[in-house]
């Protein structure tokens, strides 16, 4: 391995719904003098996938019913808050101190099942977490071999907290042409010793890097991160659904 | 905020009890032709720390006690491994399945306290975690700019398994001249909204963006991080203490 390098993509405009992200990253990406090559991974924040597939709601569109306004009194949160993250989960995993923690209908178990207010619209206007951010990641790879004849590996990545640790760090939620995992289970270390439990969450750890050279503010919703070529297959893969850990092998919920 | 780099430095050697980490990736580095810079981050494997500070134990050495041997049994683990895993902990987080989470003595929660078997020399030897990651840091930042004038931020990083999540991934757990977390709570987005519960864990990024530079079986530990001065200062600061959540606000365990 030697270098990875992160590069940020500027310009990229406000999404709206019906929008092709592979379009606009494409856009912005050679406006900005970059190239998308089929060595590079190009990571994409939720948010604007979300808002190019239309999964914006407004507040006040919203009617909590008796649960949501349970929860929501005990939480302190918004009821309508509580109403569309209800709707949007399998299960509440831990519902305290002001914190709703559920395994969203994606599968993936976070904070407000990932429903975000920031960066959007409209007073009232939140996102939902792509329906299959998988999906979502084949189709925007798809959208830049079109127009590049190149076809990177797409990661849509989202910040997420986690337990026993402050702050927040990105994740991969959906992708398409990199493998999720890498696994050097069974493979021997320098003193000929099995390398234990180690799968490495590569997909993460890429949307985590890919964060460092965004600009919360600004908005940097996608950016390149280079030399990792070797992680990267021509067939879209089986997306970030391996990262899930099955109810059965978890010990925290 | 513009490009990250993400560079490994080869050639450092075995490292032995009481080799100083600092000067090792001074003299790699150099024969690299990498100049470190007080802008860099240099991120070091737990590993290579725990073997400069003694931090490693023969399995041959260790006498199980009942509790050990009674939990090990359970989980299917080594007793002379639990019995070292219960000597390094506060308190046991879960004991389920095979895997042994337990809140090390440094205070980091994670999977055996952070005692690793592979590549450490011996067939029956296996590190601990620094008894405290943030003073190797201050340390190894000290011995770097001694050599070189430049104060790198430095970070230590480990693997961690994660909750709800497959797979490890690279996380601080000591740093020195880098604040861990880039607290963007209070500022307002693109729209004027307040960005909700956004303080980003800027060093656990960095570790996991460093691992991505990194050959597990060739041994790659030490990587630097360019681009990033904006998160570094001239004082060693808090560390990576900070990341710890306090049990208070701690919903998992």
């Amino acid at each position: 391995v030697s270098a990875v390098e992160i590069v940020p993509i500027h310009g990229i405009p406000e999404v709206d719904a019906g929008d092709a992200v592979g379009a606009l990253v494409c856009r912005a990406a050679g406006e900005g003098g970059l190239a998308l090559g089929g060595e590079d991974v190009v990571v994409i924040s939720q948010k604007i996938v979300s808002k190019a597939e239309g999964r914006v709601r407004s507040l006040s569109d919203v009617e909590p019913g008796d649960r949501a306004r349970r929860l929501a009194a005990e939480l302190g949160k918004d009821p309508r808050l509580v109403e569309l993250i209800l709707a949007e989960s399998r299960s509440v995993v831990r519902a305290e101190r002001g914190v709703l923690i559920v395994e969203a209908s994606s599968g993936w178990i976070c904070a407000n099942a990932g429903i975000d207010a920031s960066n959007v619209q409209g007073s009232e206007s939140v996102t939902l977490l792509p329906a299959d951010a998988d999906a979502s990641a084949r189709r925007i790879r798809a959208e830049i071999r079109e127009l590049t004849g190149a076809a990177p590996a797409v990661v849509v990545a989202d910040s997420f907290g986690r337990p026993w640790r402050v702050g927040q760090a990105d994740v991969a939620i959906g992708c398409a042409g990199l493998a999720p995992l890498d696994d050097w289970r069974g493979r021997a270390d320098r003193s000929g010793r099995e390398l234990a439990a180690t799968e490495v969450a590569i997909a993460d750890e890429i949307a985590a890097a890919a964060d460092l050279a965004r600009n919360k503010l600004s908005g940097t919703p996608a950016v390149i991160v280079r030399g990792l070529g070797h992680h990267i297959s021509a067939e879209d893969g089986p997306g970030a659904a391996p990262l899930r850990r099955a109810e059965a092998d978890d010990l925290f919920r």
